[in-house]
């Protein structure tokens, strides 16, 4: 119950930061809906690939298909004014990745998977979708840029692990481990958290 | 039988347009073989991955694969003179989408999944191998791109999948519905068609 | 046994490889670990979703895991002057492919696969992981480019098909098909062996 509504913000939340990215870079209708369905979608099926569930979940459920292909229709119609857009896109991207990752470890365990794997696929879960939205639109994927975002995923899923290890009830896990992506993800933005880079002695 | 025949035929279809891609690209023979493979083989595995038919089927035929990588040898060796690759590419591009859509949608139905589950299974089958043609050539994917492209796909495949309903036979259905995808490309490049553009107010 | 040792020295080689290329890139640490474990983990991932080996085995390996993370972790903070560097991505690239293109077909055919799927999932296996790498530094993967590559990844596979239809033991064949690969692929940079390209009459 509370991991259907879950997915279903995550649902709305990257269909919606990839028909806005899709805006952005002037695609069409068409092509808008396409980018918001593989954001939404692509996650998931990979996940469902990884752990051999056939054919992926995403895939079976029209209400999932109807609620991503609507609000990358809205997003086409009503998109906001541009100086707001790029702050939105990366919100939206934030609570689907938090969505994602911990509701993808959480499916993972519950196949039988052991914690580390689980975690593993839970935060390839969360990252799958804004890459390959990153890929279609020939950007260099948001999650090996600057801010902390592959490492906010694990952390989400790793609290889902910890909470499976100590047998607690896997909903409101989720739901504070989502929270924590999302708070990380968020501050790392608003304070400009950036990892180290190596020392790139060719430019010098 | 008749499903046999238009399977060859996309594969030829799609391995040409792969490797006249690559060939423009200014790629070697070996690198034109890789993308005329992947172009051609790349939805079907992409259908059989999602469907969990291991190990895919087209790479389970050595016919398919002397075709596939005969027809790229062939376009690498003769291909025609440079102002029709690019309109040949696009026609054989036309012809892969409408088979595989088609095909890849009776396929899905096949193995007992839903209808619209079968349509959007059909429909990335139809699409997957032009998708990875394009990213593997870091070219914005065709699907993205101004003409109906992924709604030509998706007509067809919704025809296999309305024809399953009526209980019509398979083979004749997907013969159609191929046909009214590669006539709802051409009339679209043709006619210039293109879907609408969300404003981008920040070009103003 | 001997092949597990094989299969450490390819993740390791493949790891430096992507993460090296990350450092190049100028990528941060968390970018240069996603890309470092995405290049060294994605063909045995790609091979194993193929086979319907589910979760795939490398993310069910701690060990593989650890060394994978630590390799690019080391060449993060290791990471050698620039001089060598594009010399190391090549060298490490080649090691990993052989050892990945040889050992996925040792795997395929233990599944019961035909000989030329085998072959066939074997070289996908060791162009995987590099063609991951290149699409998400957004370069042409470097499979498609000048030098032979797939080919070389293909004789090493083909070299362990014939050895099985043979009845020769597995490992060491493996091991000779790999260092096969390696010898190709370092000859081929060496003496800049070129395959030819089509002449490409528009730029005429």
């Amino acid at each position: 119950m509370l991991l259907t509504a879950l997915q279903y913000i995550g649902l709305v939340a990257f269909a919606a930061s990839g028909s806005l990215a899709a805006v952005r870079t002037g695609l069409d209708v068409f092509g808008v809906i396409v980018v918001g369905l593989t954001t939404a979608l692509g996650g998931g099926i990979i996940r469902d690939v990884l752990l051999g569930i056939h054919p992926p979940s995403t895939l079976h459920s029209w209400p999932y298909l109807a609620v991503c292909a609507g609000t990358a229709l809205a997003v086409f119609v009503f998109h906001p004014q541009v100086a707001k857009v790029r702050r939105a896109v990366l919100l939206a991207d934030a609570l689907g990745l938090g969505v994602f990752a911990t509701a993808g470890t959480t499916i993972a365990l519950s196949t039988g998977a052991p914690i580390y794997t689980s975690c593993l696929i839970g935060m390839t879960t969360g990252i799958g979708g804004g890459a390959l939205r990153d890929l279609l639109l020939r950007e260099i994927p948001l999650v090996l840029r600057k801010e902390i975002y592959a490492v906010a995923a694990l952390a989400g899923s790793v609290l889902v692990g910890i909470g499976h290890a100590l047998r607690l009830p896997a909903g409101p896990v989720t739901v504070v481990a989502a929270a924590a992506v999302v708070a990380i993800r968020v501050l790392a933005m608003w304070r400009r958290w950036n990892a180290p880079v190596a020392k790139a002695p060719e430019h010098d």
